[in-house]
């Protein structure tokens, strides 16, 4: 191996430390004290390598490495450092490390390309705080605009235009965050597979193809928050009763569209939230996620058919919000191959693959050609504080995609 | 009249300033800056009129005007002076105001009674902060142990029994808050109908002959937080889902089972609560009221039914923690005489009515005789900013028991 075992190690054990929930799982909400620390240890180790370190105006961290040809477009290796409330040490993280080793061997071994590579360190893939995910590759894709970051809060109602401007950035700029597509080659990211498939055929590597698309919305139900005693059942307007009328459907409209469609309610508050009121309010979020747009669209319908039929019934009023929307998208053939070759090369046993999570790489994928490896993830867990990935796998997915920057940076 | 409407009024705008969260309803959780603001208006409103004022264990406060005979039980009038989170000026504070007004009415009309007459506002009737509602009034009928006070905690683990302590109460004497029958003849309470059955029928009085039961349970729903993306439908073990399934059939149970029986589920937390997250755990709350148990029971026992179908189902582990079990109680014949007749001479308008919502006169009548007199709610809303009870039909319940205080105090 051409990689360092004992750094990557430190990598993941020094970033986890930056945790606002410690022994419940690893919280690093974007623009918290958790997230200046793991900039803070970011920025070092990208410095101490001499590269051309910044941050643009969405928060991401970047570190330049020059080519022979410093005029061609870059090579960009990296993934995000933000992480889900009492999630694991290695969602994102996995890919920052990655991203910080290989960084590190071509310095050390001298290596010159024809091509500069530069590291990523994407804020809020998660949107974990700001609940709008994939961010600062959105932000990268030029598809975020002012008027978002005004209206994307946190539960305190911090607006991430605010938390920005508090942290030293000018959310005003982020139309600046935007990245010519020109003067990116490629992009390749390394995650944890977060699902049981590595574990369970017993492989080194998932070379991914495909990348599910998603369509996540927030839904907004009013109807009047009267005394839990006093108003008798057939003079409410109960927002959680009617909520539940419909989340309930949702596993089987899931299920029945096939194809691996998948549906989850993961959010849901109430107002005002005493034990003896009638719910009021209640906003809830779903995610849908399929290979096939049809499929997505198929569920969404359905979900917003009995939204229909149940607030009629029940006098409430629902408003629906789109929070994301991406296609299923396909990664550069170019790239798989070299990955699957580099992978017979080094011996590491892998398999072609689907990726049921959304990924930076499915935005970059917009403005760039994408590769994405996947290590595999301990009983299939992620998101959760159990979520593991042995050391020596994640050393193979790095070596892996440091063999392929080799090849597609040209390596001098 | 012989009370005073400015009094009332100035009495139930002073109260409304303490309040953490001003220009969206009244918060008033106990043992809070709020709780601390109200407390001390209420005990110098007492001190001026040389009352003997304390506090129990508990955190209620009391104020004790001396009968000719001091050795007889007190007749003894009030409420509560917490409130629900963005809730009004009226349900609890209405109560306080009543007592607080008869005290100043004796003492202005150097009335000498038989009997002492004593006030009390008591603490955490609503449960908003600590979960577990009617506290002062339990704490008098000697049914709070020092463990609930340990285990009862706020949304940051705040026990019960460390707020007490940094207020300056001690907990451990908590059984001291217990009160020997003998020693009240009579507890009488005013509150806000808080339904819409005086208002519509056009009555300025309510005089309660039955409070329903009241059932309240707390259902922890154990699953497993997978992702949302990796993982597919039927290999989830989703709380909120199964969560659903329950919540979307107790509406029916309540119908179905008649005689105005209601259910309602007023919390949900989910956790670890993200968009793209299978829900790991749920907690909910479910509040039954009836004035025949029978009914209570019923609609439990089916909500108990589907929890255990439905977890088998999914794969999630159930669990049910009883909050609160009160059975249905009626007030005293003799207190309810003394009010119909005291109407009729002041010419109020009064119907006999059922209350739906629980209050401490329920756990009272557990030691002594009680009446409860309600006056009428505007569009029969509480629990929330817009609850609002006209100044001059509050004047009308003060005086009603201003008048039946003289008669059952044996007024010299």
């Amino acid at each position: 191996m051409k990689t360092n075992l004992d750094r990557i190690k430190r990598d993941i054990e020094e970033l986890s430390k930056f945790n606002a929930t410690p022994g419940q799982g690893l919280t690093r909400f974007s623009l918290t004290a958790e997230d200046k620390g793991a900039r803070e240890y970011i920025r070092n180790e990208l410095l101490k390598l001499c590269l051309n370190v910044y941050e643009d105006p969405a928060g991401s961290i970047f570190g330049r490495r020059s080519g022979s040809d410093d005029n061609l477009p870059v090579i960009m290796i990296g993934s995000h450092f933000d992480s889900v409330k009492n999630g694991g040490n290695f969602d994102g993280p996995a890919g920052i490390v990655m991203a910080l080793e290989i960084m590190r061997c071509l310095e050390e071994n001298n290596v010159k390309t024809k091509y500069p590579i530069e590291f990523v360190g994407m804020i809020e893939e998660e949107g974990g705080r700001f609940g709008s995910g994939v961010f600062g590759s959105r932000a990268m894709a030029g598809a975020v605009s002012i008027d978002q970051l005004h209206s994307n809060k946190d539960e305190a109602s911090i607006s991430m235009a605010k938390a920005l401007r508090d942290f030293g950035f000018n959310p005003e700029a982020i139309g600046n965050a935007k990245r010519n597509p020109k003067d990116i080659k490629a992009f390749i990211e390394l995650h944890i597979e977060q699902g049981p498939i590595l574990e369970s055929n017993n492989k080194d590597i998932g070379i991914v193809d495909f990348i599910v698309g998603i369509n996540e919305f927030k839904v907004i139900l009013k109807g009047r928050p009267d005394h839990a005693g006093t108003t008798p059942m057939h003079m409410r307007s109960d927002a959680l009763s009617t909520a539940s009328k419909v989340i309930c459907k949702i596993d089987n409209y899931a299920k029945d569209t096939g194809e691996g469609t998948v549906a989850t309610v993961g959010i849901l508050n109430i107002k005002p939230g005493a034990a003896n009121i009638v719910p009021g309010e209640v906003v809830f979020t779903v995610d849908i996620r399929s290979k096939n747009s049809d499929c997505i669209n198929e569920v969404k319908n359905n979900i917003v058919e009995a939204l229909n039929t149940e607030t009629v019934a029940s006098g409430v009023e629902v408003e629906i919000i789109e929070m994301l929307d991406v296609s299923p998208v396909k990664m550069s053939e170019e790239i798989i191959k070299s990955l699957e070759e580099n992978s017979q090369t080094s011996g590491f046993s892998y398999i072609k693959m689907l990726s049921g999570a959304g990924h930076d790489a499915m935005i970059m994928s917009t403005i760039t050609d994408v590769g994405l490896v996947f290590v595999p993830s301990k009983d299939g867990r992620s998101h959760c504080p159990e979520e593991w990935t042995d050391y020596e796998d994640l050393q193979r997915g790095i070596e892996l995609i440091y063999n392929t920057v080799l090849d597609k940076g040209e390596a001098l």
